[in-house]
């Protein structure tokens, strides 16, 4: 499903296809948690030029549940999105919810955090639900261990993890058979920060073949220096003619490294939840849009950008606007950190084009560190 | 300041010049309480037909200050919107405010709603403030009786609005003569729903020759029946060569009867705060859009509206990010909603200058009953 369309050292440069259309790699996937990129409506990802989001399956799974959305012919369709998703497999929520949930082969208990109702999530059922959602791209149930873990707890997640992957693909071929395009399913590699666990949770899942490849369980509180290491070592286990996704990250110095190892795919929060809370990406590095200090700052949230946001707006308003709860703030704030995350992409893009991607991420960082 | 392009019985269609540009007459004023129309941005605005906005002049005194906006060059630069503004004159807000103030002849003395800090509101004060943020009609400070009233309350707010009102013309001259172009000052007739005190309001306001004339003080729990008699004695004591604006008004039908007496300005908070409440205007009546009714609906808030939130997302998705407390789904309710005045405000223009009001209003209100 992606053709890789030139590489510049590890780093490649491709475009993939799905059912509801191409998406150009590397790309970052903008998280709509309950179907909507939080703040934004499908015409402002249109203009920023998103070309694929990410639904979480424990939000939809639990409102408005898996049929709503088939009955409104898929995630795409009911989101008026129309281009093309992914959704998780749901594991990083679950295990997030720590004392809500209880853990077994066979899968996964867990309350509700809207009303503490209880739900099982197997792979079987983890694959149904998203076959309702109906993703161009789906992920297979995996067991997300919190760090920092013991190898021993490392271990059984890695061979759950497999075991999960195994019985995920069985579903999905069993209910591809029948009934429309189930979408793609990626396996996804374990293996915490251990080198060993990442090598033995890549057999596992390179073992069924499918059609993309994750690495989970990273950016988990880890130092930049072991995800780099764990980068250095996983990606290159994962086939190159397959897209790689580096799941839930993130910050721009980590998507940076990641591509410089042959990563494809990104998924993060960081841009709109950091809007929410008064904080947005600049090319000059985050800034705190919030602070007094900008109170009657008549610049734009970043002098680099061209966005609709930053051509118009200074921070003196967005500040305000902040501090009297208005939702237009976030909307804008959540535009430019969207919009900065895309020029981001595709700066990666055109850099690799150009075979100058190592003086591209040299100089980004440099004017991000305040050089 | 308004040239009136066409009659069709008292209704009117004009053009309102200001130093921002001009607005087409009957206008709806979208409320931007804070210096924002609650989640919308001003190219969501521009896109509506939005053509003037209005500030609250009491929220903007007290965040971000009056200072902060003139540094800003203005309501309109400090907001980005650039185009026709007009403040209220903070009269309605401070007085909603009721335990927290004390009125005499100088002005109100009233505690912020944010820290409870003390403040006075004089008639030179208000003119002041509203020449800081600088937009480009600026209201007269009154008082606004609640209703019920008794005649003798209703008496004294007539007389303190007319006295406050010289004062104001008094103190908008003295600084007009230094300094940047300071807006124009409309007069405001108070006289709850007694027909003598409208007349001696009007009396008083007319004689100092404003720009600009208001009715105030109604839509404030009064019968539509009431409310339309208010408008047929005060309507016509208004001179025809000036703007005529109904303050705080309001629903489709009260604009369609105040436009028929002549009425050329409206602006109200609804299409906003009903929007974030879960409840849209459409043609065929207003639709409470949370409700567990529409989780399947598949068809547009509208059915016959053309917006662009109207033709992409279905009442299904709008109810869950809804129940899901997404900020999207405010937006794409707010901005239909908004739309929905606009193109009603539209739909009465075109009527009159096609001499077809009556008719216009009829067929839209049978529409809007579910007829």
């Amino acid at each position: 499903m992606i053709r890789i369309l030139c590489r510049d050292g590890a780093a490649r440069r491709g475009e993939a296809a799905t059912a509801h259309g191409l998406f150009q790699t590397p790309a970052f996937m903008p998280v709509g948690t309950a179907g909507a990129v939080k703040a934004l409506t499908c015409e402002d990802l249109e203009e920023i030029g998103v070309e694929i989001i990410l639904g979480n399956t424990y939000h939809l799974y639990l409102r408005p549940g898996p049929e709503t959305i088939r009955e409104s012919g898929g995630l795409a369709a009911f989101s008026g999105w129309g281009k093309p998703t992914l959704t998780d497999s749901g594991g990083y929520q679950v295990f997030s919810l720590k004392d809500r949930l209880r853990i077994s082969d066979d899968g996964v208990e867990f309350r509700s955090h809207h009303d503490g109702s209880t739900h099982l999530f197997t792979p079987e059922k983890v694959i149904q639900i998203q076959h309702a959602i109906g993703a161009d791209i789906i992920m297979a149930f995996d067991q997300c261990v919190p760090y920092p873990a013991e190898r021993r707890a490392v271990e059984e997640g890695v061979r759950r993890t497999g075991e999960w992957a195994a019985r995920c693909a069985r579903e999905h071929e069993r209910r591809s058979e029948s009934g429309p395009d189930p979408g793609r399913l990626f396996g996804i590699v374990q293996g915490g920060t251990y080198a060993d666990f990442r090598t033995r949770s890549a057999e596992q899942i390179l073992a069924l073949d499918l059609p993309g490849n994750a690495i989970g369980g990273l950016s988990v509180g880890e130092s930049k220096a072991e995800m780099e290491a764990m980068l250095a070592h996983t990606v290159p286990l994962l086939p190159a003619d397959k897209p790689r996704y580096l799941m839930g990250v993130g910050y721009p110095e980590d998507i940076l490294t990641a591509v410089s190892y042959g990563v494809d795919m990104f998924d993060c929060v960081l841009p709109t939840r950091n809007a929410r809370t008064g904080n947005v990406f600049t090319t000059v590095g985050p800034i705190t849009y919030r602070n007094a200090a900008y109170a009657q700052d008549q610049r734009p949230l970043d002098p680099h950008c061209g966005c609709r946001v930053c051509r118009r707006y200074t921070r003196a308003y967005l500040r305000h606007l902040y501090n009297q709860s208005e939702i237009t703030g976030i909307v804008l704030a959540s535009y430019h950190s969207v919009y900065f995350f895309q020029e981001l992409m595709r700066g990666i893009r055109r850099a690799i084009e150009e075979r100058r991607f190592d003086a591209f991420r040299r100089e980004f960082l440099a004017r991000y560190a305040g050089e």
